[in-house]
């Protein structure tokens, strides 16, 4: 039984571990947004989310799961279908997004709803502020995302992506 | 003599077709930004608004007329052109938008402005967030659009999209 | 019961319209390749196309037809929901070609494979050929679309397109 | 020694001059989103603002420039390397941008940071705004710049992007 | 150490597993033309052949590899960019291709050539021609592959997308 | 009087230099195909044509031009306004293929048709394949473009390019 689980994980964090902990699928994970970063919404690269993921999944004890980088098409209408082009198959889709829910629906997957953990901290805007700010986040992630971040410089990236230019 | 009508048509309501009953032209009806739907902007696939058009057309009596999706381009400079690809020719341009007649008659085109009518009730925008918020919405429809939009289960589709997501 | 029916049109000829005067059903004629012109296979414009169909079809005495312009994508995993995209709804689909047949029957498309009239003589690449070389072409098409593309200049267009440059 | 400078030059104005004759280097001028025009961030086409530069350059005596418009192609993480690769060559990169800082840095080449003229004032946003509002605007810009947007219409333009539309 | 292997896989077939069980490397499987599907150079989607080097992989006991679909961009001189963008970091890339090695070596990329196993036999666009007329082919491919293809009907895929159309 | 020179300039050669040098224009020198290289047909980036035109007309003593690389859109019917957008204004345009004069022709240019300099020797094509079967080719160029392509190593890439993978 194969899962799929969307998000553009800027960063992976607990919360996401937290949601794939709760069941026992194997796992689509796309990498929304793939083609974006540098920018406040995205800070990190494809590429360094992929390995987050892998290395969170690792540090969670979570196996079974295959990574795909999916550039956006800004087209909802088409978008199951160009996702479902270049990722593995998928019967479920986890999401609690009502519209990401209404366009799996419309194509015929089992949507699974389920609360996310404690969404107001274990959430990437929120988190990347704190990095901004200088604040405390190591602790809303695992630990091995966090160490990945600070050895690629993601702090300091993530800094002058929020500062003000002049 | 042919006209240009462009619009986006989320959804296509009685504000268009009082504009389209002034006049005795053979209209060519855009239906611009095609690829847009699902979205609180264009919650409505460009196949979808090609139906409520052809419905609102034949309701109001309208029957000379071609219905074109045309895809964004993102690019004012060229959009006259690659709008004018697409479509069968025309001598005039039906716009209240002032950019929207400065790039027109840049490529020598006439355009007609003409007030829409009572704006602020007939309007995309408005029609949306009343479908969104259970209000009445249906009178400012021609009777078939609002019919195909239940049938397609529209209405539920716009409040998905402005659902708050936790 | 709406039937899809694709094709470049490049021009619209007299097979076309004898596949579609076989049936009773209401059309949707699909332009394809629809951002491509001024090249050897693909002359004319989207809007052109648009033209000489719509002309071909009241010649013919069919009148319940729409017409969409469907740019390419160049991902036929996405291509059927890219067209049904931006196409009015359809059930069926009239194609002699088993790609074409495998990808709609693969979306739950019933698939109408008919034989081609006289498919030697009445064929775009053909007629293009014939226009190039100054051989007789009118007879291989309606009149008025014949009459369309004299007007455009696309008799000089298509000679000059395959004109040798040096 | 060549040194990029980037810029939507929207217009090109004062300010940008200021920082240009502040080095004795060959430029490469950059016209960056390239490809926007008739909004109210970019009103002018990239051909436009090529001419604005060069004789804005003529005029301040500045002749060792190449100019390049380079469309967008919102990807951060590839952004240098597709500048780069339709840029003439060029070792030094002159930004007050944090984030651009970053980006050119990863990729190896020596940034300048150097503060902008009166940013206050000499800014785009500043004059596009003024020309909106019919305040003052031309002292901002070289003399030929300001010519030649009157002579382009440009200042009707403004006003009509920035006009209400109902 | 991670090595980059680029392929479209179509299909994934024992010359590939034999190069990739010559070294002891972590492996980057990059899928090429990742949009690309149901074409005779391209008949399978990226999403099947993640699927087909996944199955491919386990059978030949290759565990250590992360697989990630690569849409083209027709731009070699921004491709290595582009696929590092979205791809786990590597350090070396294995390719027998003349400017795929130019293009990765001007990156600062050691790049490894290493014959191909068997060339003439073992060779994708061989394999396809040999499902297309109906002669032996599963010999060439890990038996899940082989398995895989059967499974999703690719044999009756790859002769429609080879046949005649008229 | 401003004249539009289009090419791909792969590479800029003598024969482009006999053209230019027959008028006495300011020069709009559009790079077309901006964004290939590294193939065949197109073996040097836009940047790096960009850098031998320049070159070579300081060299044939031409002064008075503006290069401008062009990215293709692969629709010609949208071609020249897309090209008039990105580059400085101009009046007329020398070309000697009749499609060009055809779509310039068709938005108003003047369009002046010129017979190549001995078309036979002095071609893209030509001098590529030279370059590929070490054959001589250097007097076919501006002197300083040869030592331009000798510098950044073109000769090698485009044996590579034209190599045998196996």
């Amino acid at each position: 039984m194969r899962a799929l689980f969307i998000g553009r994980f800027q960063p992976f964090h607990l919360g996401h571990v937290e949601v794939l902990k709760k069941f026992d699928f194997e796992y689509v994970i796309a990498i929304g947004s793939a083609y974006e970063s540098y920018t406040k919404e995205n800070p990190f690269t494809a590429g360094e989310r992929y390995e987050m993921i892998h290395e969170g999944m690792m540090e969670a004890g979570i196996k079974n799961f295959h990574i795909v980088p999916v550039p956006d098409i800004n087209r909802y209408g088409v978008y199951v279908k160009h996702l479902a082009d270049i990722t593995p198959s998928f019967d479920k889709v986890i999401t609690n997004k009502k519209v990401i829910k209404e366009i799996f629906e419309r194509e015929g997957y089992e949507v699974i709803s389920t609360p996310l953990y404690k969404r107001k901290e274990y959430r990437g805007e929120v988190i990347r502020r704190r990095i901004a700010k200088k604040m405390p986040w190591e602790h809303l992630l695992p630990k091995s995302v966090a160490d990945y971040i600070k050895k690629i410089r993601g702090v300091e990236r993530i800094q002058a992506i929020y500062a003000k230019d002049f």
